[in-house]
């Protein structure tokens, strides 16, 4: 019978030679040879990271913080190779989000089945 | 070429029809059909549950709460198929957590490698 971890593996080299990840990959290394651009996506995602941690510890953000970071956003906004990157990356995490979706769907009828008689 | 999620529904059946589900499953119907063994489960969540949420938004955990707590531990522990599904529910949690290690492996080869070169 066929192994959860070989076919974790296939899913693993089916996804590498996607196009979405051959998209990120070839963006990503763009973005990361190019030191301008490196320099300006690493600005912004140091800003994001700040941000997100001071709300996650219920800190007060202040409205130059907002400011900078939407100047930030902005900027790699215009910035065409890494907006390419940027919606990139969200389509990589939507297809990664899918795919927990979907492997986890056993698990999800197990315990979601709670109290409304066993489906299927 | 194959598609990550045509590979991610077969990976899905491979998982359902792993011995890790199918003990899983057996426990948790086991005791599921059993009033008293449910009960106790349930209570041992809801406790485990405000605990956490407690923990999360930094609230004080009385002496009692916590006492009450190993009580329903250890109430849990030494019901047989209770402690047996709670293994089989850390086995499939190992599974899942080493599929999508398995799965990410690409990104994090892509987002791991900065700064020190591409690796292969
Ligand atoms: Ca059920
Ligand atoms: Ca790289």
């Amino acid at each position: 019978m066929a192994n959860p971890y070989d076919k974790a593996h296939e899913l693993a080299r089916v996804l590498k030679e996607s196009e979405e990840f051959s998209t990120l990959k070839e963006l990503h290394d763009t973005v990361n040879s190019d030191d301008v651009a490196k320099r300006m996506l690493d600005n912004f995602r140091k800003v994001q990271i700040e941000l997100q941690q001071k709300q996650m510890q219920g800190e007060q953000i202040s409205e130059e913080e907002i400011q900078n970071a939407q100047k930030q956003f902005e900027l790699v906004q215009q910035h065409e190779t890494i907006s390419k990157l940027m919606e990139a990356e969200q389509r990589m995490s939507q297809v990664i989000g899918d795919i927990n979706k979907i492997i986890t769907e056993p698990l999800e009828e197990l315990y979601g089945a709670e109290g409304e008689g066993e489906q299927q």
